[in-house]
């Protein structure tokens, strides 16, 4: 047998048709079908450890994984084998030998995900299953001034999904911005109006935070909540006065950071 | 009765799930479904005719079709009632009232289509219906190279379908460009690789023509066929000589234009 080893991957993958990172009884999950492959590949049971348990319909871009095996391929081997077994939708953009001690979910420092707004009167044709669709008109620059109020260490109680088993909902924000971008110009983007795009970043989120932060954020475009109201929203921690959680599909984990 | 008016619409579409463009005896066709949605705003049978008959699973990013019609309601209205009735697949971008003598196949001028190759070991997970992947390294001078000799007033025999019907194949080209792209960097499109973009303009194409074209380009990137072969390959004419069709998927209709 050979030694163990401890592999740090890291993977991009459509959310639309799973029913999200973590395995359930019934339903592709990303981890379950991740499991599968290592599995083979090692000839026996292998466990993998994600940084974010991605939402049914959630996207990444940048999800890490760990996972422990004795298999000794090299690891442009182990990523061509990963990638043959796992089906177009999920695909391994890295796997690194990483330290004995190295877990995708306890070692990570920061995370940051994505949001993508489409605002137009019209969904585009070709990304439905890729970003949310608002047909009112959004102001942008309340939406910057709310986002920017995330910034710092606070109680993100309000925007917290029920459930959450969680020690303390305080959380610290590094960077929570909002802007427009081209998005897809060689899909004909702009023909479709604005695509509005959020990028937070921070120590961690609790459940359903980002898409309820999104579905706060979107009010105060919409003018039905002043920006400055995000800071009493913080102070006072109740779910009910924040706004609806946001769609799944519109969300991305983008990267994943360790010391 | 109103007055009977021709409109021209533009419109987008994900190819992936059509039959293509054309009416067919069973499957969803983009026309079928324009024509039934103008039908039922009409209250009587309404005929389209599109600009290009797209394949199955061709994406449109600027189709444009025509129809009469005497239903009575601003282009505004017909534009928001189109999109409420269709599915969000197919989106029309344009309604304008046209000349009476408008036809979108025959009146049109020039067409512009657009060809996506993503040139990588692995696919990204994203865009499986979107782009064609190539995993061999592709060099892309000698592909520019070859997509300039195809500029100007050339015989594309060697580059239509068996069974075409057309009076000539005699086709001018305006222009016929390859180039990289960085694609959607908000979906982590450089963490997958190169995009490679084919676009041709030309005055009309024969069926399957850009697809031959891509295809033998394709050749040329990989080093199995001379850039310099392309002058040859017009000359003789003979498709068995040219590359093989790339896959559907790949090419947008992007414009249509007229006088």
């Amino acid at each position: 047998m050979d030694r163990v080893r401890t592999l740090k991957l890291t993977l991009a993958y459509d959310g639309s048709r799973f029913v999200g990172w973590q395995r359930q009884a019934t339903g592709d999950s990303v981890q379950g079908l991740l499991e599968r492959a290592l599995t083979a590949i090692e000839g026996a049971p292998v466990a993998v450890h994600g940084a974010g348990r991605t939402d049914a319909g959630v996207h990444a871009l940048g999800q890490v994984a760990s996972a422990q095996l004795a298999a000794s391929h090299d690891t442009g081997t182990l990523l061509r084998a990963l990638n043959a077994q796992l089906p177009y939708d999920v695909r391994v953009l890295t796997v690194e030998d990483a330290a004995p001690d190295f877990h995708a979910r306890f070692s990570a420092r920061r995370k940051t995900y994505r949001y993508l707004l489409r605002n137009a009167p019209f969904a585009h044709a070709f990304e439905r299953a890729f970003v949310w669709h608002v047909a009112e008109t959004l102001r942008v620059e309340p939406m910057q001034t709310a986002a920017a109020l995330l910034r710092g260490t606070h109680d993100f109680a309000a925007f917290r999904s029920a459930g959450s088993d969680v020690s303390t909902t305080i959380r610290t924000i590094g960077r929570s911005a909002m802007f427009e971008a081209e998005g897809w110009p060689l899909l004909g983007g702009a023909a479709a109006g604005r695509l509005i795009v959020f990028e937070v970043e921070g120590d961690g989120f609790l459940r359903h935070m980002v898409r309820a932060l999104v579905g706060t954020l979107v009010e105060v475009g919409r003018g039905s909540r002043p920006p400055e109201s995000m800071a009493a929203l913080l102070r006072a921690g109740t779910r009910g006065e924040a706004g609806p959680t946001a769609p799944a599909h519109g969300l991305y984990l983008v990267a994943v950071d360790y010391d």
